[in-house]
């Protein structure tokens, strides 16, 4: 498992695909997730601490962790199966059971930049993925 | 309280806003309310049954739901304020307690039509949207 970050995300109000850049922590390894824009816009939100006027989804889904006294782990960019990324959401419950979620990238980034999670990729997808130093 | 079912959903793919129209089920008011082309997907995409090649954000949301052994009582549009309407979620916890998580009336009603919990419209705020019959 290799940490990573979000290193860009490059938003085209003209498209409705957009890019995210993650970034080795311990190198200088990155590559570029295709997101969707309101994905991207909910990742490019928070992070700027722009806070929208009613809860984004994302949001949403963050108030429900913390409504059920759950807590994100962490994430994990697990596989690439025909070009698509496939991702995990590690979520604590309150009993201290670790529950596996699969998800797109995208949501469980936006839920990572809200909860502080941090963000693994798996090795061999990390050599898959279309990396640039 | 008035029980409201989903009537229409009205996509325009050129648009990014969108309408969908919730009916009174023991009468025939009924009055319409905008919401995102995502969200706005994403409830049509379950009505038609069509199975997304990677889980939408609410197929995640409702994922997480059943994961902490939840589930969604019902969804309450119970305030418009300057033209927006907001929404309650009754989440009933593993333990019996309910729990309300605010929401946009968009995002709750993805997830309603994705649990068959019932959705519930204010009174007040039944008088003050735009009704037709």
């Amino acid at each position: 498992m290799v940490a990573v970050e979000l290193s860009k995300i490059i938003i085209d109000e003209k498209r409705q695909d957009q890019i995210i850049v993650l970034k080795e922590k311990a190198g200088d390894r990155q590559f570029p997730i295709v997101i969707g824009f309101l994905e991207a816009s909910s990742i490019q939100m928070r992070i700027a601490g722009v806070a929208a006027s009613r809860p984004l989804t994302h949001d949403l889904i963050l108030t429900m962790i913390k409504t059920v006294d759950a807590q994100m782990e962490s994430l994990v960019i697990d596989k690439m199966i025909e070009n698509t990324f496939h991702a995990k959401i590690y979520l604590r419950l309150k009993d201290g059971i670790t529950k596996i979620i699969d998800c797109r990238p995208s949501d469980g980034i936006a839920l990572a930049v809200r909860t502080e999670a941090p963000i693994f990729v798996d090795d061999d997808v990390m050599q898959h993925a279309v990396v640039f130093k």
